[in-house]
């Protein structure tokens, strides 16, 4: 039986910071959809001794270990050496996994390097897991009374190979539940929130000795609320508490509410848009595509996103979406707004709605950095405007800190919520950083 | 002195999947420049005694922790709880702290929250780290003989504070260096790589009892080297050794190694066209302004990314880039290659680059799915088209695997190593993937 999960993700490029590992996250939530709690993460170096530690640990802790990395054809690579020890085993070659490395390199015309050999080889009582994808075969084995499975670093591999092979063989328990329902929010703190839930009505929503229990992250300008059940209930009975304690989320900040757990503003705008059989353009000068790029990695953007521009030189905002050159230069009589203003957003914007022959344009323009602040416009000034048939344009400013990367997430996100905000009716809610 | 350090992150949100944690990477990067070597990283739910226990094991074990989350003001954030039963200590309240938390809310002319009060709390034997950028201030404690450093999770905040409060108290061992530098290459396996290093005429690069101690990542196309020193050595032996040993490596794979240490394919491609004063413009389909977004994330883009355009409907593509109709449309004499074919890409490479009068023009078209795919053209077939001033045009076909934002991400990475390739004169290098 599998009620509590361990993750562990291998190699010195995680510990050392080289690589972002996101194997962890990717199973923890695989696992929990199944009713398997993630109890623990953890990232290891390339260390024989420490991961079989790890493993001794924690299989005394939890009923299941997922493993990544460490199955490569590199000398690096001590996945299979620290089962071994950390059950008591020893490696054999195993025949079939021979044979699909063979199969895969003859496959693709190449010949198998002597070094993916090692790759076939297993504890003697564990068995391999097939890999339709890369060289490296997984491993099943069992750590006293833990199953363990470990398998390959890359994403692309690891994913369908859990899907295929590990799923079939979880084992939650069936007298437990545990879901999880998610909100999502925009445009409060994550203080405002906790206090509203605090002050509840029936009690304070996030007691921590309540069930459902009730927690809130904020990422960037997005907090999300989660409501999670664990315990003896059945599915529906849990599935009611869940959806009362939404209801009383939905009355304190209903404003704030965009979508629901997996769904992002990016996800909502797209489904919205495409219900409504309308279109959106972008035009992005300092976020260079990032507000396209997030809104065409939705599966059906096609239907909605039919033409954007990334206008960074002035020249480019001129000729692309036809913004008045007179913005950008001083004049005899005025001084001329500039490149970053709330003019050249809005023209940014009622231009490329008329070019794309869309419903909405959202335009993004600001300073990103690290150069290229003034006094009156610091580095982090940013101006969003939205464009649209209906209404008159929604210009806000923001002032935005971090670095580069940081300002540009914020910018991005910032251009989702106006848009999102308009598409739900809710022009008048400021955002966070507005100023 | 600080020889070895851990890493805690903390929130049900990353032990259960909903949210990627970021900062154990960033925080373990910023480790080891200082030389101190991380050796572990830990995920934990808001679990007051999973937490203290955690503590408690590395504390033994590192002379530092580094733990981020868990600050906020809800009933969910524990950390300053965990830390009085790991460190037998009791909370009081910090006049400074709750201070601080009152002038950013007066600043910002809010309110403060009561529930904000609790965040003026800590360990009575710790101290307070003042927080610029947020509510929450971190803590400063002792665990044993390890020192302890708590910092909120968001990283806007989370980061400042590091290099402004944590970095001056890290004590590295004088007489220990560690030093580490990283070779990027595209066009090659792992284990090709793997096997010219163990055959090096030197001996095996990758032996692990050797120093440095040499090791291999992948991640979609690109594999990245590490050599990796850690000794009594003085950093300008170490960084000697490092020396002939990126000689070594040079000499074996040469052709594939396009960036060391931070870069990527994008910073070096801008660094690139910057310091030949030349122009890029990208015409993206499948990729939706991905490629434009990687690139202008890096400093100085402006001089060198001037316009790109996100073409999805073919009428935008004749529109925008002039790809001819015909293209796309059967006539009745021959069957039209359609837009996801080296035609189209061609077409769009070279209408961007007249449109946008750019030195190099990057097109990319292909089926990103779910939907789309045909028998002969599956989802995941992909065209990536270069054109330049200079050369006919280079075009490739790619065959990716996974899901739409898999394929998305190889297709963007795809056209950045397209592009490198032609930038250093190598074009003939093949990419794995095409077909």
């Amino acid at each position: 039986m599998h009620r509590t999960a361990a993750i562990i993700s291998q190699g010195d490029e995680i510990v050392i910071g080289q690589t972002l590992d996101t194997n962890s996250k990717w199973i923890a939530a695989r696992l929990l959809d199944r009713g398997i709690v993630p109890l623990e993460h953890v990232s290891l170096p390339d260390d024989r001794a420490a991961i079989a530690s790890a493993l001794m640990r924690l299989a005394a802790r939890v009923d299941l270990i997922l493993c990544s990395g460490g199955l490569g054809p590199t000398a690096d690579d001590l996945t299979r050496f620290a089962l071994c020890d950390a059950s008591d085993d020893t490696l054999r070659e195993d025949a079939d996994a021979l044979a699909q490395i063979a199969a895969w390199f003859a496959s693709r015309g190449r010949a198998m390097n002597e070094l993916n050999k090692v790759q076939a080889q297993r504890p003697s009582r564990a068995a391999f897991l097939p890999n339709e994808f890369g060289t490296a075969p997984g491993i099943r084995t069992r750590i006293g009374l833990c199953d363990v499975f470990c398998l390959p670093g890359p994403p692309r591999e690891l994913a369908p190979m859990f899907d295929r092979l590990v799923t079939p063989l979880l084992q939650p328990d069936p007298s437990r539940t545990v879901r999880v329902r998610v909100l999502h929010t925009i445009g409060l703190g994550e203080s405002e929130i906790a206090s509203r839930f605090r002050d509840a009505p029936g009690g304070n929503l996030m007691a921590r000795d309540r069930s459902p229990l009730i927690g809130t992250t904020a990422s960037n300008s997005v907090v999300s609320c989660r409501i999670r059940y664990e315990g003896p209930l059945s599915a529906g009975e849990a599935d009611q508490l869940i959806a009362r304690d939404e209801a009383a989320i939905r009355a304190l900040i209903s404003e704030a509410i965009f979508g629901e757990d997996e769904e992002t503003l990016a996800s909502v705008i797209v489904r919205t848009l495409r219900e409504r059989a309308q279109t959106i353009t972008t035009i992005e000068s300092c976020t260079g595509g990032m507000v396209a790029s997030q809104l065409t990695d939705i599966a059906g953007a096609s239907d909605v996103l039919r033409t954007g521009w990334v206008t960074y030189a002035n020249e480019v905002k001129t000729r692309e979406v036809g913004v008045p050159d007179s913005l950008f230069k001083d004049s005899a009589e005025s001084k001329a707004p500039g490149a970053v203003s709330a003019e050249v957003a809005t023209a940014m914007a009622q231009g490329g709605l008329q070019s794309a022959n869309a419903d909405y344009a959202i335009a993004i323009t600001g300073i990103a950095g690290p150069s290229g602040g003034t006094l009156d416009k610091p580095v982090g000034t940013v101006f969003v405007a939205l464009a649209s048939r209906s209404h008159a344009p929604d210009v806000r400013r923001f002032a935005f800190t971090g670095d580069r990367s940081a300002i540009r997430e914020w910018s991005a996100r910032a251009a989702l919520a106006t848009l999102w905000l308009n598409l739900s009716n809710r022009r008048g809610v400021r955002l966070l950083r507005q100023v």
